[in-house]
């Protein structure tokens, strides 16, 4: 299935251990990352990710598609500015929150949006996000409630 | 001023009585209010603004821009979605979040990305959020933080 | 109605004269012009419409509703960029399009899409456009193709 | 490089014939195929291009990224409905346009704004597209004009 990794762009050190551990781990299990395709984060997560051999898709705000950091395997460009948050969550059959600022709020109300089940690592206290202690703990809560 | 008014579509007696409310005051004070253009919150404060002779504007999700509730006086189509959710906390200087649900959880996140100070009346309980009693307090709330 | 007239950002005096005997025409036989908010065409045809005591609606690209034409009266920002050319042929009942060019060409193109008629006043030569010779007869050309 | 191909999504066998060919050049000519992820010519190109072994994107109006046509590497969902025309010509370095009616006249449109090279196959007669008689003529025509 795929995974959104969603988060800030601008994160510590620790921070970005548990992105990068989050997406090696969305990676070994077999599923796709999808992220918005920038920093912090989601450079992070792709870059776990491409360490442990899988695909990334990044979905960026701006129009250009060679924008993407240099762990997104297919980059799309939409244009939309933050308006793209939207896709970000679409895109994904389920979300792990890590950290995150008010673009990550947005993503997290669009996941409720469109019925993503939704994993947290120290993200925003939002009723409905099972919030987790570990990586490991995140990707398999998402995993647990996806049918498809 | 422009005030984005956020909030369910479905809604409570209750509710609907402070939605009338904030519209109608928002409109007495001199300020056009935005809103999604449908249902619940939306037409409640459309009501209440159009009773007091203010002007509405609504950002619809579907691309027919007749289909905006009877109390907003501009409709503007989309087509996007709920990816629209953006477009509506960026077209108001200020946002007053009334109850609400998950598409008012991203309109809320959208409103810090976009730098507009949110009055709360029963709303989701986010750190930034002026939480306030009463519509009068929201409204000034909100007046008190834009510049322009 | 609406009528949403189309054109490029950068126009000749003459295309001027015409934009704003278009807009003029619009506010005059009762309809609401809508545009991309900005400067040549959607400006002219803005100023003319105004000075005939219209209504003027500008969906803009960016994300700041601050930055529409003087003679827009309700501005929506999108902050979608160049896909809010979807926005400005969607919220019109009918379409003038004006000179232009590529950017027109992208409107044209969506008029279609949504099933707008569409005159042209010395625009692309596109089947399905009613090439018209004067604003009158553009004006009277899409009036007489609109159910509503 | 990355080609996108746009089109209707209702064709004649001739420019089904037409599609599968200029998706299997696409991709033994190592470039990545890019289009709007459904049937006609979309769904041609894309099995052309997995025939040779390549690699496909597919950028949806809806927003279920599961409803992209079989031959889609990866789908990217975007809710925006026709506003992604918008997406699919700025996701290409280079756009051949096969046969095609109004979304895809919106897709010319874009790809002039976002200054992408065109190449036609029966297709719209507007200035700038490089008119072709075969599909190897017509990828030759963009990989000649892309500087990356």
């Amino acid at each position: 299935m795929r995974i959104s990794v969603i988060g800030g762009s601008t994160i510590s050190p620790d921070v970005e251990e548990t992105a990068v551990d989050v997406g090696r781990l969305v990676a070994q299990r077999g599923h796709t990352l999808v992220c918005g395709g920038l920093g912090g984060v989601m450079l992070a997560a792709c870059r776990g990710a491409k360490d442990a051999g899988g695909q990334t898709v990044g979905i960026l705000p701006g129009d250009d598609h060679g924008r993407a950091n240099e762990y997104v395997d297919v980059a799309v460009a939409t244009g939309l500015g933050h308006a793209r948050n939207a896709l970000v969550a679409m895109n994904g059959d389920a979300v792990v929150a890590i950290d995150g600022g008010n673009g990550t709020l947005s993503e997290i109300g669009f996941s409720f949006v469109f019925d993503r089940p939704i994993a947290g690592l120290g993200t925003h206290d939002v009723d409905g996000i099972v919030a987790c202690e570990t990586p490991e703990d995140a990707v398999r809560s998402v995993e647990e409630r996806v049918d498809r």
